[in-house]
């Protein structure tokens, strides 16, 4: 039986990267996989970008040392979804915020804190976390090693509503919970390039 | 300020797990975290059911030795995509199969190998692979050790076209393919329960 071969790559990542000779794989002009690099900070991937977490802060407070890099979602995929990777250095945080949509998390590296609702969760290595529509989130890595995550989001979905403490006086009202919120605009360990 | 909190976890995982008391975090009635458990096999997490990977085979050929757990997007959570994880045991493999909708492939554990279109890939550690629209596809694992993905796919997608060897005679011409297309059933080495 005859059957027409699919279009190779029809939606190639826009960075395609050779897969190293090393690895025995068949040849091809451009195969869409893109290798993780163990040994470099923060995590990366060959082909991947290492972007700004968000726009600059209002303040200083509003998050620090974190990065963003999307491993699906940007190349042109046909997918109606994102994958991001996150990376918060020592002493590190994210931004205070809630939405609409929802976060689909996977602990990836070190160990951190996410403040959900009123709740605080530690999230170690595959880890699973969802954070729902409009729960009031952030991300800490108060440890001594990077903590790195996995976040998935809807490819539509709205903008983040970016919060101060003094907008959440519930939840500063909970010693638990107030570490998380009231940030000091702290230096964090940045790692290497 | 006052301002009403998020509700609490408003699409909570159908089999909410409490997070272990050793790890300090606050109480909460059912937050919407699942523990990886790392010294199980296959991988598992709290309250995360192991299920079948498809529906029985048409033949013992189609697919051997692996497993599927949904990470996200069956616990009525208010996203547009499902993260899988599927873990296949050393001799085992996937279907071989193509369809319109993509996969977002992402290592976990272990090395396989991914037929992709007319290309093999090995697939480690984090390693990111994209299966594109209609890209002819299986995951192999020829190795000693589990091979365990995360696979991300739209909610919304169209049905899985299995193929057979006699399917795709331009793949199977190819010796660095055909190893990966024919695969004998044989016995699988199933991680312990």
């Amino acid at each position: 039986m005859e059957m027409p071969l699919p279009p190779l790559n029809p939606h190639s990542p826009s960075e395609p990267v050779e897969a190293p000779p090393a690895r025995q794989d068949t040849p091809s002009a451009a195969p869409p996989v893109h290798r993780f690099t163990p040994c470099t900070e923060p995590f990366r991937w060959e082909g991947v970008p290492v972007t700004a977490y968000q726009s600059t802060p209002a303040t200083a407070a509003d998050f620090a040392g974190i990065t963003r890099q999307t491993l699906f979602g940007h190349g042109g995929e046909t997918i109606g979804f994102e994958v991001r990777y996150f990376e918060i250095a020592p002493g590190g945080w994210s931004s205070l915020e809630c939405h609409e949509h929802a976060h689909a998390v996977i602990g990836l590296r070190g160990v951190g804190k996410v403040l959900l609702g009123d709740t605080v969760q530690t999230l170690g290595f595959l880890d699973l976390a969802y954070i729902g529509a409009n729960c009031v989130h952030r991300l800490v890595n108060d440890g001594p090693t990077p903590f790195g995550f996995l976040c998935i989001v809807d490819a539509k979905r709205d903008r983040p509503r970016r919060l101060r403490p003094a907008d959440v006086p519930e939840l500063l009202d909970n010693p638990a919970l107030a570490p998380l919120i009231q940030r000091a605009a702290v230096q964090t360990t940045p790692c290497p390039e």
